[in-house]
Order: structure tokens, then C-alpha cells, then sequence
């Protein structure tokens, strides 16, 4: 069976086509909405070609004019919001799709483009059948107190609440751990996710009970151009002493803060690692003070800690930052090797507390679950 | 030599005069602004009566009104913002005040207040010396990854800090620690401030170095009335999505968040611990699961932990909090001993790591201030 999977982004469409299970094509449209650029990788082949202005739409027929003639059976969509109730894929219906939409409120800077892609590929393919993923749904089981705020009650009925994100690659790494890991997987675990998106998750038994992430995606750890955990108090005073308007504060914290504010620089890791300029490396002191201060509060939160994973971009690559954010925790039995560090292996622990390095993969879950949906659905 | 201490809030003021180093008297005024309630205690003596609706300087006068005939040589004032650069008290010159009004847009709900009971004690006592102490000053070492949020660095430059608060409360507990617990003064000590305002202190060698408070006093734990650590994404939300302007937010935030807020009962810590009802107990599950979680992020900051202090109204006397709060952190060598900690004793621990219940006293702070600053200013 052929499998589409989506990640439609505010400036970007990633597209895989899996056959058996197995990735045969991996395409990705960057720029979207002003100098779009196609890159396709298909076996040991690879091409890239700009195409112009191209929004969700037109990148996704950019990509599938360099598809193969393959029947496609399903795509899967990764939905960053899937509300307080979804904790599973589903099969995208209209009434589903509708609830989605409803919950643009909660992610306005990524629901509706997700829901653009959707869109897209419906029209592409009436015939497939539509899944969503939710980047929400893995953290559905958090205990009440880890998935409310201390605000009058009725802000939590109305869906103000600690969601989480990053679902699919906590997903993944959750899966690996259970095949390769099955004592880790029974145990506490923590996962890092370090992309240009970055949050924590605090695992039991292959569930999540916490996550540094909450309502947005602003929350919890600093990231490449977010600000991470920030005083309340500092908005009121944007607001209030600066008269700055929400759109200007939402631009500040979403666009401009985070790895790229600190460092005036940029928000690439690679490139700060890579810096001599003191605001560079300040800017790396702050991310991996951060993580180790929220590594802390979820070992707290999960009672002790039985093994620490490191996944994403930055997680996987940039052993630096595996370091530095490590130099405080010995304490709780986590110690690095630094040659298995330095190297990426897998296992780069040199102490009793298991720390691995796995390489997360958001787009394989996605097709499982729509070959799982497809399946079950005969 | 005669001292008083002036702790002058948004609705009431606490005033103790001192005399050799000892409080000889202790005198409080509530409800100001409605019915005002003036209580005074003096040794065995105690007496309280209305005086109306009064300002702080009309409360001032009838707290006056009741002390004994004695010459005031310094009035040491507690201030909520010493701004970036205030490590000690000092003397409040003419220049001193115009700075510290500068500060109030950084905590306007409090400066202007304390400020106003400065005023007041100025007119009262034109030739006493007048001391600020401020609650910002203990923290004011902290390393710049503790006392910067991940903005663009104009905004530390213009004061958007990490300030930490409740210092003169940390000052007390740490100055008591070097007389009677030297070893653990010069280890790592995590100190829990927690009662109407809450915060957690990471201390090394008697010196602050993080906290949970940041930039306001809304930060970091939950509290009576205010929210603590919440996602920027859920102000965003009410800005745009439900309209609220800043101060609404701002009085949802400081007045109706928090124990009160989740619980729907009460600000109040000992109604919800002898209320029956299932939303006091889960707001108070909300408060020790937030505390744990700040234990253990501090834990990290310190890496490790040589003592954890519990101090204020709460800290000091809710003997549940404490043990529900640590039921996770047995991992940290945290481990309470039932009876002691149920009798209130002042070391409560059964396990390696010491956990002191100490109770605080902030005025005898301020007190010891003035007259370090009298003797030496001679």
C-alpha cells in the first residue's frame, strides 16, 4: 500500500511517500509565500528547483508532479491541535475537520496552515483516506494537575490547558524504546526533544505525565526563535509600560526572542556553536541552563529519573549542548561519555543512568498510523 | 536605640518598633482603603479597634497614636524593588527615592504602596534616619543564565530581569543557618518562602543564585490569589481571542488565580486544607505537585542538594503541604519524619538530606539594617 504523509508548516510542506513501510520519497517545499524552493530526495537520487511564490496548494502540486504513478491509499497529516479529547490518529471526516478548525484559537500560527494542507490534499487525492496525527494526543493522560493552570476553573473547561506538543517524536522514540529498551521503556524516562521547536517529556511506562510545553508552543524551553518559559508579569508590562499591541507581542515572543534574541545572531545552533562571539555562547549558557533546570523539575515530577533521551536537530547533533546542559546532573546518576558523545552513538553514558541519542522520526508514525487505520478499516 | 519597621502593602501595613534589638511592640492595619482594622500587640497587652477608611498615612497615625513615648532614631522600610543594581539596604536619600519611583512600572501594584508608607514616615519623623531594604537585593548575584528571559537584549538593558523576591525572608533563614547549621550554610540549600506571595530560593554558600520568582511576583508557584508560572500563550489567547485588555489580565492574574481560583473556595491555605470539598483538595494537589516540580528544577540549578528549608505562614505551619509536597522527592534524599513534621518541629526530616521547618521573620531583618547603618553612620 502507497502512503502520503504532510507536515504543512506556516512556511514550509514536508512530504514522504512510503511503500511497504518503508520512506521511497522524501520532498520539501521551504519559503512558501515568497522564493519557494523544491527539494526532493527519491532513493540515492536528489533534485531541487525553485518555484516561484507558492502557497500550500501549489507547493503540494510541485511536489506531486515529481511523484511516481502510485496509487495513493492514505494521507496522514500531522495537526499540531487535536483539543483536550483526541488521543489517538483518526480517520479525518467533515465533522472532524470542522472540531479542528474550531481549535485554530488554541494555535493560530499553526492550525490553519496544517488545515491548508489538509485541504490540499483532499483535493489531490478524493479518492484516499485522510488521517490525522495530533501533536497533542500523546500527552492526553497527563494527570489534572499537569494539564491545568491555577486560573478559575472555567479557563480549563473551555480548553485552557498544559497540552504539549511534539507528540509524534515522543510517539516514535517511545516505540524504539519498547523493541530495543523494553526495561527502559517499563521505567521513568525523559525525553528531550531539541529542534527549532524544543520541549520536555516526562514518560512512565511508555505514557507521558508532563511535558515543559503547555497551552502554545511558546512555553517551557527556550527554541530557535521563542522565548520559552517568561514571567506573565513581563507581558503586562509590554503591554501595559511599552503599549505594545498583541500582534507586536505575539511577533516578539513567536519570531524574534528565543536562541535568535539572545544571541543577536542567530537562531541556528549549528551557527552559534560555530561563533566566537561571546552573545553566541552565552545564548547556548542560557538553552542548556534551561534544560538542565527543566530535566530537574521532571525527574520531580516522575518521582527519579531511569534513563534520559536526547532527540531532535539539535538533540541528535549537537554534543556541545548534550554536555553542557549534563555538567550539574551527576546528582541524579546522569553522566556522559564523552567519546560516545563526541561520536553520536546511541549510548552515551558513561554513568548508572542509561542517556541515549535516537533520531527521531515524526513522518513513520504518521504512516503507521494510517496503515494501521487502513488496515483496521479493511 | 529606637527603631521602627514599616511594611506598607496595596490594603494593609505592619509596623514593629524595636528597642535593643528586641520587638517591643507589634502593630498591624487591614482592610485599608474600607474598614480599616487596627491591631496592636505589646508585650502581654493586646487591643485592636476600627479607624474608618484610612490611607497608609492615616494608618500610620493611629499605629503611632498607641506607641510609647520613645525618640525613633531610624524607620527601616521593607521595598518591594531595589531595581537591577540594589544589593544591600541603604539609606534613602532624596536621589534614592526619585530612583526607586522610577522602579514602579516594574512592580506597580506594590512599589507605589510602599513608597506611599515611606512618605508617610518621613512626615512623621523628619529627623529619623530612613532605611530601604529590598526584597530584589538577595538575589541580585545571580548568574546572568538566572537573570535574563530569552528576549532581544534590549530588553535586560532596560531591566526586564529575573528579580526574585522575598529576600529579606531568605536573608533571615540564611542568616540563621551560618549560627546554627554552619555545614549546611556552606552547602546548598533550597529554601521554600511559602505563604500569601510563595517562591523557592536555590542558595550555595549563603548566596541566592535562582528563584522562582522572575520578573514579578507573579511568577514561578501558585498563590493565594496569583497564578504563577503560566504559558505566554494562554495571554496571548485572551488578548486576541477573548478581548480582555491589561487589567483584566492583570486582575485575573493577581486577584482571582491561584488557591482562590482553581479551588473556587479561598485564597486561604488552612480553609482548603479543613474544607471537605474535592475542588480545595485538588487545588491544593495543584500547589505541592507545582512545588515539587520548582524542588527539583532548583535541585539542578544547585547541582544536588545538601537541605531544603520550609519557611512562611504555610512552610512553617501546613504540616500536609509539606508532606504531600515531597512524596515525590525521597530520589533527592528528601524524606520527612511523620511526627516531627506533624508537631512542627524545627528539624522534620527522617532520611540523609536535613529538612528544617524555620520560621521566618523579616521586620528583624530590617531591624538589624537600621541599626547596622545608625552605627556605622555614626
Amino acid at each position: 500500500m502507497a502512503i502520503l504523509t504532510l507536515n504543512a508548516g506556516s512556511s514550509s510542506l514536508k512530504v514522504s511517500l512510503w511503500e511497504e513501510g518503508r520512506r521511497r520519497l522524501a520532498a520539501q517545499v521551504e519559503r512558501l509565500g515568497s522564493d519557494a524552493r523544491l527539494s526532493v530526495e527519491y532513493g540515492d537520487d536528489s533534485m531541487s528547483r525553485d518555484i516561484g511564490q507558492a502557497d500550500q496548494a501549489q507547493a503540494l502540486d510541485a511536489v506531486l508532479s515529481e511523484l511516481p504513478d502510485t496509487r495513493i491509499e492514505a494521507v496522514g497529516h500531522r495537526i499540531v491541535h487535536g483539543g483536550p479529547d483526541r488521543t489517538e490518529p483518526e480517520r479525518l471526516t467533515e465533522e472532524v475537520l470542522r472540531d479542528l478548525a474550531r481549535l485554530s484559537p488554541f494555535a493560530p500560527l499553526h492550525q490553519p496552515h496544517n488545515l491548508a494542507g489538509l485541504r490540499a490534499a483532499r483535493a489531490a487525492f478524493p479518492e484516499a483516506l485522510q488521517v490525522g496525527c495530533y501533536d497533542t494526543a500523546f500527552h492526553r493522560g497527563h494527570p489534572w494537575v499537569n494539564d491545568t493552570f491555577a486560573l478559575p476553573r472555567r479557563f480549563y473547561d473551555e480548553g485552557v490547558r498544559r497540552y504539549g506538543f511534539h507528540g509524534l517524536s515522543y510517539d516514535f522514540v517511545t516505540t524504539l524504546l519498547a523493541r530495543d529498551y523494553p526495561d527502559l521503556h517499563a521505567g521513568r524516562v525523559i525525553v528531550a526533544h531539541l529542534g527549532n521547536g524544543a520541549s520536555t517529556c516526562a514518560i512512565r511506562e511508555g505514557r507521558s505525565i508532563g511535558s515543559s510545553m503547555g497551552f502554545s508552543a511558546l512555553d517551557g524551553l527556550p527554541m530557535g526563535t521563542r522565548c520559552g518559559q517568561i514571567d506573565p508579569g513581563v507581558l503586562l508590562y509590554l503591554m501595559d509600560q511599552k503599549a505594545m499591541q498583541p500582534a507586536e507581542i505575539s511577533r516578539l515572543l513567536y519570531k524574534e526572542s528565543g536562541l535568535k534574541g539572545l544571541s543577536g545572531l542567530s537562531s541556528d545552533m549549528r551557527s552559534l556553536l560555530a561563533s566566537d562571539a561571546p552573545e553566541a555562547a552565552e545564548a547556548v549558557s542560557y538553552f542548556t541552563f534551561r534544560l538542565a533546570r527543566e530535566i530537574g523539575a521532571m525527574a520531580a515530577v516522575l518521582g527519579g529519573i531511569d534513563g534520559l533521551v536526547f532527540t531532535g536537530g539539535i538533540g541528535e547533533n549537537a554534543a556541545p549542548v548534550r554536555a553542557q546542559a549534563l555538567e550539574t546532573l551527576a546528582f541524579l546518576g546522569l553522566e556522559l561519555d564523552p567519546g560516545a558523545n563526541a561520536a553520536n552513538a546511541r549510548e552515551i553514558h558513561a554513568g548508572p543512568v542509561p542517556i541515549l541519542r535516537i533520531e527521531t522520526d515524526e513522518e513513520s508514525v504518521i504512516a503507521r498510523a494510517c496503515a494501521r487505520i487502513l488496515t483496521s478499516s479493511g
